[in-house]
């Protein structure tokens, strides 16, 4: 029997140390097979480049991939000509991550690494999106390390529903401290913005986007909820994203002109 | 009474055709205010920027409007900082479009024009992004322009459910043919891509992204099946993509090391 081939891919960029520690995981499942950013692609959502050409270049130097490569698109445009142009055949199995920081609650929407689980699941390839509660560049992976195994052998053995994939979050705490793996909702909130206004050389203003999540969700069975209290989070997420509540009022109102 | 604040974005920026057809429209229900990316954003989907700086700057020359700024930054952005630097209030109404092109079926996760709305709606503001099946710069508007306002009053009299957005599609024939609204689901389906490889001046390989839809989906209650005939589709949208469903049978795994 074939060996399962495993597309892996981020947002952080194909240098950054939480590929690296994905990778490490991910060999023992399958044929790695690597198409990330060539640069930093965080808050590029489901972003998609149709208005500049897309390069792409081998790497030839990581012993845990079967072949690795950089794209100069998105994390939606990685997944894309992996399967368009790179891949011989529809992986198995598509591994985005492990982000440096979460991606819990509706950081989902904003978030590349995500955005290409999200892609793998349109395709109806099982896609699982992997982060921690850690932006440092140096972040400490190990922690996800040793759980992001038992949550991918699970998905090989059950698979997910079909256009489903998974977002899973890890946080910020020793493996011992961990008190197990959660299957949540995702959490309600906002982003509340600030607009960090300076001044360019030329006196020109210009701003910086910063901001902080407002948390106006009190249940106990969200993924902010269990990340705080020192579990793993698993949102099982959407593609369809209709509002099916909606749909019977909506269709009472009045639409003559 | 005041009127109403009625923000308006797109994604196609603010010198296109669609959104001049949309301030058009929203003049006769309230005060406009358009915040709009100075140059094309097709594609950007909920991207937010955070490793360039933001700049805006004013416009002065649109009498249809209260206010107007361009923005360097995404469609998203342009909600942000709207909200966060340029408004004094929240507003009564966000309408994002009318973009040159369908944003049916999975094209609202690309989309950064339907982003905008979707930002929108994670504020709780009323939001409905709109879009004709006709991509051409010179589009012809005038089906939309007759059929928008019915949308809008219906949502200024009835509301939409928090955190919902709505995603109005219009197909490409004149008023008189148009059969009606159709309140749908979002179609299911995939685009098949294709990669146009090419060389530059200098010997190296580049790709452009170009593509077509895929409809996997054959129900007659969805988008796709609305505009094909000749109904204008509404899709109402939202911002939790927990796959609800699935929450109960992943909860059945093993999850021990």
């Amino acid at each position: 029997m074939n060996r399962p081939l495993i597309l892996v891919t981020n947002d952080d960029g194909i240098d950054a140390k939480g590929i690296n520690a994905l990778i490490e995981v991910a060999k023992d499942f399958g044929d790695v097979f690597v198409v990330a950013p060539d640069r930093p692609q965080s808050g590029m959502s489901h972003a998609i480049t149709v208005n500049i050409p897309i390069r792409i270049a081998e790497i030839h130097n990581n012993p845990n991939t079967l072949e690795s490569y950089m794209c100069s698109g998105t994390p939606v445009d990685c997944v894309k000509i992996a399967l368009n142009r790179l891949l011989g055949r529809k992986p198995d199995l598509l591994l985005s991550g492990i982000n440096h920081g979460c991606n819990s609650a509706i950081s989902n929407i904003y978030s590349g690494t995500c955005a290409a689980a999200r892609e793998g699941a349109i395709l109806n390839i099982p896609s699982i999106s992997f982060s921690i509660s850690d932006m440092h560049k140096d972040a400490d992976f190990s922690t996800a390390k040793k759980f992001i195994p038992v949550i991918i052998k699970n998905i090989i053995e059950n698979k997910i529903a079909a256009h489903t994939y998974l977002n899973v979050n890890v946080p910020k705490v020793n493996a011992e401290e961990i008190k197990g793996i959660r299957i949540c909702r995702q959490t309600m909130g906002c982003w509340a913005e600030e607009f960090d206004e300076r001044k360019d050389p030329f006196n020109r203003t210009y701003y910086w986007m910063t901001g902080y999540f407002n948390n106006c969700d009190k249940g106990e069975d969200n993924d902010e909820w269990a990340l705080k209290n020192k579990y793993i989070s698993i949102v099982p997420t959407l593609i369809d994203n209709t509002d099916y509540n909606s749909l019977e009022s909506l269709k009472k109102l009045n639409y003559e002109l």
